[in-house]
């Protein structure tokens, strides 16, 4: 499963992607014959050994199979497995956040270890690098047994902020320490931006669908939410924000350009200038949530907002906790422009991070683990992902749609017409499946149809019967 | 100096109470001989013992001295200090808070390791329990290395909530672990209450002088400030508070009833009670901040608001900031009956807070170190905070007044007429001496003679030094 990455590793992918998009497009059917070894090195200029690799890799996966002396096959009951449509063009009209109850009581389910974790967005603990990590923190309590008790400075460990601003360079943003605050997740990040940039009775431009979490954080600071649609591939598109703001006077965005949760969604470079910078004439604050940027399935880093930011008009939020430790809770907050006010609202919130956990964050970047780690968890979520897709088009009606993203750890599941998500929130819950329904995705009453699954956890019998038993739910058969 | 507390060590301070008090008094003036060590012994009934003791601590603190073969006389320069008058009655008037710029300036001065740590407000190093929280730490790594990188529930680990609700029968409440939320420090506790309570605009009563990140709070969250005067003996007057509550329409109270910071002031127990009900009966929710309620120099703890609230409209923020970790952020909040409106904006604020220290320091509680710890902490402080106020009283303008807490770690000093605490504050930078100008703590310009001094650091000759600088300069002699 944690198959390294190297050059051959994309390779045997750039197949894989090769077959399952012809399976995908229907023009492979289900039961044809696949190109022979030879064909497929041949064509896509490959080695033998990693046309075979890929092939052993589609066999594992489910989505073909080996005949004896005969070769390889599409296998009878894999099927393409269209992607939700893009959501409804939202009617254009701010609306007041008013979903607390369904998400609290979905929120409830996502942290409730009894129930199958297809609820919650984090990796598996048997992803993350926790052996590294208790070795370094130990270490680090070793040797400032008394420093750790400290306090940090308001913006955070300096170090530590000085290792993520090293890494920023990498996503095409180039943010110095000074310009950098520490919080307690990418939520307390986004919590601040909001602070900052908004009052009560606000508009707030958002994606839909979007995270709960932005819709409940809306709520509590009596914010109105304007939705513009985005669609499961590309995301939100430049014409439907400029005639947004045109329309509204909207005090900020909250936009989540790579790998969206829950639609996965990924917005070409390109849309993310054009987005820069039809903002920034505006002079339209724009927060962006990159939680995700790191678990791309491609070959390069998906850039940021931030990366074409040159008014400090774009408010970056990220974290650690879908990679590393999400218990850790470090993130960060880049608040361009913002910078003076952001640092009275961390003060006056809970005047600086936990100092240990900082400390010990800061460590394990300088000792570069990071990179090696990256690696090996992208590919297993990648692969939990086929492997989820790929159960899902077996197990539920024909008429479900999936998302396929190219990053991030979600699907987004269009159940066929009639079913309802919150409906199967319930049962499935009865039978200890966590899942989160579609509706709390959108202050509207929207995406009654739509689950959210999370591709986190390592693949298991578990999680394939899990996904079965919601199959047999959503057709009606239990 | 950490000698342990017992009996014994009660007798021999009520000893030592009876003579300062008699000096501070004037009943015994500087030069005078003190009663024999036989008098003291019997009128106070104590063991001769005892007796020698307190007259050998005292010698220690500067207070007396032994002439040879003659007995124990009052030092020549020890001399009565007057503590600050209550402060004047502030003209009943809302403000709006603004002095950021000031409060970000000595917070800076505060946490700046360079500068004689006379500003900030936490125990010096020495005096925490680093070595056994190290070793509890590294443990809980070791036994729970994945655990521990999982998220806590929102409301907090069980078992922290659990050993906190166990502590709070001391103080005379009874909170449930359901009836809590871990915060990240009090401050986030004081956060989270406000937004629970106020609107932008709203008028929160305040008692004054008040901790300064109180206003800076209030100042980000909009609210206006309705000071009530709080004398550094006994804090505030609950007909002060009822004539405010009748003249405006006040949304919360935030007060500091166990030695208030900067004033020190312990409000006494029966006021508690009075304050509670008579809020209660305007429906007027009270925010309790008790960071220092541990650190009594008295025979019992202090009891909170909490312990008399009735109908859930005490909202108690404590922390073990001040007493076992200030770089661990772990405090609390016990919101009465607005838990459910503080747990949704806990969870959209940062979540959750961090796992390994909330799983630590729910283990130090369990092991039962700190009552032993806090026995320790008490005496040091109060040793201290004797050693400051001896040392203020001989390098000072005899014009100057200092509180006398019964608890806490600061001093609160008023300057002789004419110096001015803020021209102080930057001149004693220069030095590199860290203390904070009284000006911050009123938004107001009010208590511009004042200046609070910290007596968290363990006594040294470099502390005196820094007295004495202080001293010379409050004098114009430097």
């Amino acid at each position: 499963m944690n198959s390294l990455h190297s050059g051959a590793d994309y390779k045997y992918r750039q197949v894989e992607q090769a077959i399952t998009g012809r399976i995908e497009t229907g023009e492979l059917l289900p039961g044809s014959k696949l190109p022979s070894l030879r064909q497929i090195s041949s064509s896509l200029r490959v080695s033998l050994s990693t046309a075979t690799h890929a092939y052993e890799e589609m066999e594992r996966k489910g989505i073909i199979e080996s005949r004896p002396r005969s070769g390889y096959y599409v296998r009878g009951e894999f099927r393409r497995i269209p992607t939700p449509s893009r959501s409804n063009p939202a009617p254009l009209e701010p609306s007041l956040v008013n979903k607390g109850t369904l998400i609290r009581t979905a929120l409830e389910t996502v942290g409730n270890d009894d129930l199958l974790p297809l609820g919650v967005v984090c990796p598996g603990r048997e992803l993350l690098p926790y052996k590294r990590l208790a070795r370094i923190l130990s270490s680090v309590i070793k040797t400032h047994s008394d420093r750790i008790l400290d306090y940090q400075p308001i913006a955070g460990n300096k170090e530590l902020r000085r290792q993520i601003a090293f890494r920023s360079i990498d996503c095409g943003s180039d943010i110095s320490p000074e310009e950098m605050i520490i919080t307690t997740g990418a939520m307390e990040a986004l919590y601040i931006a909001l602070r900052i940039l908004t009052r009560p009775g606000d508009m707030v431009l958002i994606q839909s669908p979007t995270y709960y979490c932005f819709l409940q954080l809306l709520e509590t600071l009596g914010l109105r939410a304007v939705e513009i649609p985005s669609c499961p591939v590309n995301g939100i598109s430049p014409a439907d924000i400029r005639h947004a703001v045109d329309t509204f006077d909207i005090s900020a965005c909250i936009l989540s350009p790579n790998f969206n949760n829950p639609d996965g969604s990924l917005l070409p470079d390109e849309r993310k200038k054009e987005v820069v910078s039809l903002l920034a004439k505006k002079n339209i604050p724009l927060v962006e949530d990159d939680v995700y940027g790191e678990i791309y399935f491609g070959q390069h880093r998906p850039r940021t907002f931030k990366s074409y930011d040159r008014n400090g008009g774009v408010v970056l939020c990220s974290s650690f906790s879908k990679t590393i430790a999400p218990g850790y809770r470090v993130g960060w907050l880049a608040p361009g422009r913002f910078m003076e006010k952001a640092m009275e609202i961390k003060a006056t919130t809970n005047v600086a991070c936990v100092s240990p956990t900082q400390i010990a964050m800061a460590q394990y970047l300088r000792e570069a683990h990071y990179d090696r780690h990256l690696r090996k968890l992208r590919q297993s979520i990648k692969d939990q992902t086929d492997l989820m897709r790929a159960e899902i088009g077996r197990s539920f009606p024909k008429e479900t749609r999936v998302s396929n993203p190219q990053g991030g750890s979600v699907l987004w599941v269009e159940l066929p017409e009639g079913c309802d998500g919150v409906d199967l929130f319930f049962r499935a819950r009865e039978k200890e499946i966590g899942i989160v329904p579609g509706s709390v995705f959108s202050p509207r009453e929207a995406y009654t149809g739509f689950i959210r699954l999370s591709t986190g956890a390592l693949w298991s019998d578990e999680i394939r019967e899990g996904i079965r038993t919601l199959g047999k739910m959503t057709a009606g058969e239990i």
